[in-house]
């Protein structure tokens, strides 16, 4: 059996290329103990990369490196990657994947830029509008919801709603393992007929469709687990994900300003940090191993800028897992049925 | 000096008619302190009212009873009031204020039938296209930000956005004292030309304006607490602000569940749960004194249907503020002066 390849953009995160390197030494454990065969290919500065392997352990590691002169930052425009960045390791990555040398690519670098130049590189999967790019909310119940789009399209047409549904349902039956997973449109009440003419519309695509759609869900109920995988345009799913990320900031600072009142405040904060960090681990989006960008040509994984090694390393399993799971297939297949049985009612 | 008079709707909140009235009375004690005098109008059903009345001190409170024979519920469709629920307290109450017997409104009962029905009975302000609702969430720096419109208008046409933003900068300044309050636009990107078309013409009409526009402000920023308004259209609104209000619960029920992992588990809880709640004091809406619907031809205040005692007296209070301080006068002047300048660009 061939080796599965994955190409990491080494130079992406915000503790690159320490964290990335060190991510792939953890997952190269785990793979030889699940017997698999995974390559690795590092693509980024040689000199920086060499400079970094010096100091750990990278016997048990199948690794090659690609030379990248560029990097793209995290405030570089995503779609003058294409133009004026094509010798970044961003780009080179998803060239190597476009051209089939590597069976995935992964990055914890510029969201947007990965988006755009792997849309441009790898084409979109035969059927799909739009790829799209979710993530994982922790919930009450404690299995994490995937919301989506939470980016990568502003614009809510009801068509490529449907097709974030479609996909989001796919990735979480084939990869997450979740049985008939449970979908929600994000809306700002319950009954059928509320909302914009979009999320009207988009509500009939969905019932009407074979998913096993719960209807509308309210804001109030993505962090509650009622629902698998819950849609909204890219705009309002932005908004919800960078504000759900601050309030933990919010906690920190308000926690931060209590133990400043004074020397009992502070040492009954000092006595509470423990078991809270304990309780907000799953808070923590190192713990859902990226998000896939959903509807290009190839398997490209995502991760926070400041990812750990830890995340890096899920990153990889589930690179690996997407690839093994073949669900571009489906999801063109999928895409196909919809278009036959809808081509009618589909805007 | 004629007393001001408010209609309190006694039976609007889930605690209906013990909190309202209780309430009440408290805000009388400060209302007295302040020489201020202030007369109530409860509206509910009278006997309901006058038994809750023996065991309460209200010998210091002026006020009257109206009686009014049904309740709007919290599940009653906001329109449906206007039709067939002209005998509740909810309509007799605001139809009070409509023909000027008193000179506010107040209620935690149903807020989108509070909205639709004065909507109609007050009518808008001269030059107001549609009146919104706004909520105010804690923030970083200490200060309270209002976010608004939170549900009351869906749709997000420029004009509508960039009325909010004076309504609401009026507000802030002239109730809350916030001397030249910042205002952003919720978006998904900071640059200019960033979200959806109607975001990018909103920006621009923001931009030529007189107010302390600060530009787009994303999701993570709400919290910070740099701006002390944040417009967007009540799609996004409603789902952020219900979304907000779910992250107390997700981390209520995270303690709760490390609680029962073990003995030490549980301790560790006990003893850090009178820290955390002093802490999260901040994010208690009761503290804000409900909200004011913005827009009527009234002084109309909204509370969460859960309003404690103090969130009606505090209710109360900002009710006779926004009387005192004329803000519709206010806005109605703003809106003409703007309209005046901007009549070729404003959609």
């Amino acid at each position: 059996m061939n080796p599965i390849r994955i190409a990491i953009d080494v130079m992406g995160g915000d503790f690159a290329p320490l964290n990335e390197i060190k991510g792939a030494i953890l997952a190269s454990k785990i793979f030889r103990d699940q017997s698999l065969t995974i390559e690795f290919v590092f693509v980024g500065k040689e000199q920086i990369i060499k400079e970094a392997l010096k100091n750990l352990d990278i016997k048990d590691m199948k690794f090659s490196v690609v030379h990248a002169d560029d990097i793209v930052s995290m405030d570089d425009d995503p779609t003058s990657v294409l133009k004026r960045k094509k010798q970044s390791s961003l780009f080179k990555g998803i060239e190597l994947h476009a051209n089939r040398s590597v069976d995935a690519f992964v990055s914890a670098g510029n969201t947007g830029a990965v988006l755009s130049t792997a849309t441009i590189l790898l084409g979109r999967i035969k059927g799909v509008s739009r790829p799209t790019i979710g993530t994982f909310l922790p919930t009450q119940s404690g299995k994490p919801v995937l919301l989506l789009d939470v980016g990568a399209n502003i614009e809510g047409r009801p068509r490529f709603l449907y097709e974030f549904a479609i996909m989001g349902s796919i990735y979480s039956k084939q990869v997450l393992g979740i049985d008939s997973p449970k979908i929600g449109l994000l809306n700002i009440g319950e009954e059928e007929g509320k909302g914009t003419e979009n999320i009207i519309q988009t509500f009939q695509l969905l019932k009407n469709s074979t998913l096993n759609f719960q209807g509308n869900v309210e804001g109030r109920d993505v962090l509650l687990g009622t629902s698998d995988v819950v849609v909204c345009d890219g705009f309002v799913g932005n908004i919800v994900l960078k504000f759900a990320e601050s309030m933990l900031g919010l906690l920190k600072a308000k926690i931060a300003s209590h133990a400043q009142k004074g020397f009992f405040q502070k040492l009954a904060v000092m006595i509470m940090l423990p078991t809270l960090k304990h309780i907000l681990k799953d808070f923590d989006y190192q713990e859902y191993g990226g998000v896939p960008l959903l509807g290009v040509n190839g398997v490209v994984i995502i991760g926070h800028g400041k990812s750990s090694p830890l995340a890096i390393q899920n990153m990889l399993i589930r690179a690996v897992e997407v690839y093994n799971k073949k669900i571009n297939v489906s999801i063109e297949s999928a895409l196909q049925i919809s278009a036959e049985h809808n081509s009618n009612d589909i805007n």
